[in-house]
């Protein structure tokens, strides 16, 4: 039989090409950056080195998490473990704000609003337009949502839509004793980590998660945490985590 | 509702690190070659090129078969498809000549034997032993079957392995109208397309399918092929099923 405690390993994929032109992504499928791709190999590195195995894998429907995945098992030699993919993995929605600069919406609506739209719980963004050629409307990855893709997401949405997916999949998984690997993105993982520590709806601001370093929880037969998660690199997940604070400021 | 025709696109990996060396492969869980990669590349630009969109992906345990799905996928842009794998898709295994060279094996028993090992319906190759570095015994790929793992097969094992898992599985979703992209081996494949069309014990034999080129069925709604299947590059195909015809005979 299973015992616990059980281990939860949280990947956020590495730098897409849209990362690097500074532009709001959200469910545009956009590839890693070379960059993105080293990223995800060294996560696979980290995973080896720690002797972690991952038994299944869950990602979002969205390529560069996909392909993080796969370089890191890849390079871990666990291509061959099972696989389950849902849009409930997927980044936040940024609405209207998809595919727009970064820095040139700083400047256009000033910091404030900005950093509302980027960090608020609650506030999201306004709509895309379903003829946005940015909107998810129609897209084939979302033909089980029929109309109900999102045309924009608060962290609070990621939370409502995510959360369901954790209970009835991820911890059924966990359940069975395997060790689960969560490929995702920077709010679909905060929304996650929110919710397993505890975090208040104010302080979640403040969490940010950094690119392609594996984060392991290790939890009860609850699937509370045992301790804090800890980072496979903590030096370069501070690091990291400084960058995704510091971005938007960007010119 | 769906509705037929169904379409079924069989896939065999690229060349691998193995085939290249000459070495019987089997349950063996080598990477493709650069030469291997590159065909899988070419596999997706022809899936692309066709307009036929895989919904759903179903591979083997065996990295080979998965990093030819992953690269053609992601020529395609659709890795963000649900992935299901079995080592009921697995390649034969050769038992005790696994990781034996082929022409030294050929030199070795001669060319009757080496034939009928090869090519036999079912006459298996003698049993790996359980200690034999190339064993699959405690494989974490393959926990699941216990002591059920494989120390031997002949193309009438595969057969009874897969089918059920062609039926179980596969068939559920092509009738579910999804097209279906099954990623395996030369012989996984051998087992399903004798199965498919109706391929007597004997003629198999001389049945030999190309590497990296998709071999795609129409099919009704008892799963019958509703004519012969076509390859989407039926020039290269004719040329590689030539090329594994020779195999063995080399020095």
């Amino acid at each position: 039989m299973p015992t616990e405690p059980y281990t939860l390993i949280l990947l956020r994929h590495g730098n897409s090409t849209w990362n690097q032109e500074n532009l709001f992504t959200g469910w545009v499928d956009v590839p890693l950056s070379e960059v993105g791709v080293g990223e995800a190999k060294r996560a696979g590195e980290l995973l080896a080195a720690s002797g972690l195995l991952p038994d299944v894998l869950y990602t979002s429907r969205l390529t560069r998490a996909i392909q993080t995945a796969n370089l890191a098992l890849g390079v871990a030699d666990r291509l061959w473990i099972d696989v389950k993919r849902s849009w409930r993995l997927n980044e936040r929605h940024y609405g209207a704000l998809q595919g727009k600069d970064k820095a040139q919406t700083l400047a256009e609506y000033g910091p404030e609003q900005f950093q509302l739209w980027r960090r608020s719980f609650d506030v999201p963004p306004p709509p895309i337009a379903d003829d946005d050629p940015y909107s998810q409307v129609g897209d084939p990855r979302y033909a089980d949502l029929g109309d109900d893709v999102p045309r924009t997401e608060c962290l609070k949405d990621v939370i409502e839509r995510m959360l369901p997916y954790w209970q009835s999949d991820i911890q059924g998984d966990l359940a069975l004793g395997k060790t689960v690997l969560v490929t995702a993105h920077g709010n679909s993982l905060r929304a996650l980590v929110k919710h397993l520590d505890g975090i208040s709806d104010d302080e979640i601001a403040e969490l940010n998660i950094p690119t392609g370093i594996p984060l392991v929880y290790k939890l009860d037969a609850a699937f509370a945490p045992l301790g804090p998660a800890e980072y496979l690199d903590p030096e370069a997940a501070a690091a990291g985590a400084a960058a995704v604070a510091a971005q938007g400021a960007k010119k």
